[in-house]
């Protein structure tokens, strides 16, 4: 499946307004809602985690979302389908590990069902806007700056590690139990006056910032050289490896110059390019290498 | 897996005042939300239902919820996962049928991955309070009358029809294609001005009923005989058959005469029995029969 025309497919049944971020805004409501979900042998392994870490990277999907929006995440409603085959301590650990994501958010409501072999959890996350700026991927503008924090490439090399039978219990983690950014995001949504796109890297930061420079129609220039990552971490990791959850953001140059940041790229005309990492270009989403689940990029 | 148990195990781990109706009632942000997933093999079977039907199933489902709350449903998100062996036209069927349920809702969200080898769908609704009267299972009080509208065991009786290989198509169209009855669910959010409990029968009349009572703790004495149904439906079929997704309310008497309502039965002082059905008395949860998905009444 491509999920990029699968997405044009149904925006074109659906045809309305919100599809697009990763957020819907809901003005009317002053709320964005994200739902998302994973599924066994897809997005995880059941070998590879605890029910902890299950519930904990759950929620962490989720909660990116809403963080990056600009919103503050405040509601989680949880679905959770099981096989007859889970221990009966699943659900409590799951469901801490739920709440260990983050101590101010409730969970409201949700179900569990059965399943027939593979554990799928749905899990629908709302954030208030409290009068911060909402971002949209659609939002940058030429002048802006790319700005962004956190190591990059960490989760690929986790995720590398589990499926070599390997034992870095360190980038393990970073896979397995991903840390947000929630300062950078809420000082963004506060400060910045303008309009402006952010986005997490569930799918990569090649990925993030190639679909900011599509929705808004500008060529993004980076540095590889500024990309913050480990040691030792491999060039295509940093550049596509997903699910970091880290946030970068497309701003008015003049709010750049502070600690939470670091900055990355440049906002620029489109030539007929959208994305430019240190003189490796990309005209179209098909060359972009996109982050493989159980793989390396392809 | 025993449902009761493992909810109030999530409970107690979550603690908050949320879990309990099918529906969150977040009076903060004025809105009241559901989640529920259905699974392929568990919920439905795939050669049984056209991606259609089971876009507008899965829609419905969660708009009921929404619905016997008191709020007026307004958002969806979807969330779907899918094996590689689906057809292309899947897609479009499935947001078609959703598209169908209601079209008054918006579908803003949610995100397709893949799956191994079952079809998951989860969705959540949004609906919106607009000052309307909002229920709670634990609101039915002595003196209250319980009022319903729509025939009960049609979907049990489809259901069997599938199971047998049988072609009653009247009867299936009951199963996969239930419909709502918005006009009961409305008038009575908006004309009713006391605390109220109103429920779907997702899992069945005598379980709806037998739920309320439970929460509310009082006795529900009901008349088989004013229960509406088809013509030769099974007595089991219309008190413990699932998914025929009508409403059925504890409201005070005075409401009661209305062309909309089919009064059915009385909401009396606890006595040690939750449950009188003509004359089948039910104590305990466990003696309710449960609606039992791909089976009879167990």
């Amino acid at each position: 499946m491509n999920e990029a025309s699968i997405l044009q497919s149904i925006k074109n049944i659906i045809g309305n307004e919100y599809i697009g971020d990763d957020c819907a805004y809901l003005r009317d409501l002053g709320i964005v809602v994200s739902q998302d979900s994973l599924v066994e042998d897809v997005h995880f392994k059941r070998v590879w985690c605890t029910p902890y870490q299950l519930g904990y990277k759950s929620a962490i999907v989720n909660i990116s979302d809403i963080i990056v929006s600009g919103a503050m995440p405040k509601y989680l409603t949880v679905s959770l389908s099981l096989p007859d085959n889970i221990p009966e301590t699943f659900i409590d650990e799951f469901y801490n590990g739920i709440k260990s994501a983050n101590k101010n958010i409730k969970i409201i409501g949700g179900d569990i069902t059965g399943s027939t072999d593979k554990i799928f959890v749905s899990i629908t996350a709302i954030g208030v806007t409290n009068n911060r700026n909402i971002s949209s991927r659609k939002y940058a503008k030429e002048g802006y700056v790319i700005v962004t924090k956190g190591n990059f490439g960490s989760s690929a090399a986790g995720l590398q590690e589990l499926i070599n039978n390997n034992s870095n219990r360190e980038l393990i983690k970073y896979h397995l139990e991903p840390e947000l950014e929630y300062d950078f995001t809420e000082y963004i949504s506060k400060i910045v006056k303008e309009p402006y796109a952010m986005m997490d890297t569930s799918d990569g930061l090649g990925d993030a910032l190639f679909k900011i420079a599509e929705a808004s129609e500008v060529k993004i220039v980076a540095d590889y050289n500024k990309i913050p990552h480990l040691n030792n971490i491999n060039y295509n990791f940093v550049l596509f490896g997903g699910e970091d959850y880290k946030p970068v953001a497309a701003i008015p140059e003049k709010y750049a110059n502070n600690k939470l940041f670091t900055v990355i790229g440049n906002v620029v005309k489109y030539d007929g390019i959208r994305l430019d990492i240190s003189g490796n270009v990309y005209r179209e989403y098909n060359e972009l290498k996109v982050y493989n689940h159980f793989g390396d990029a392809n």
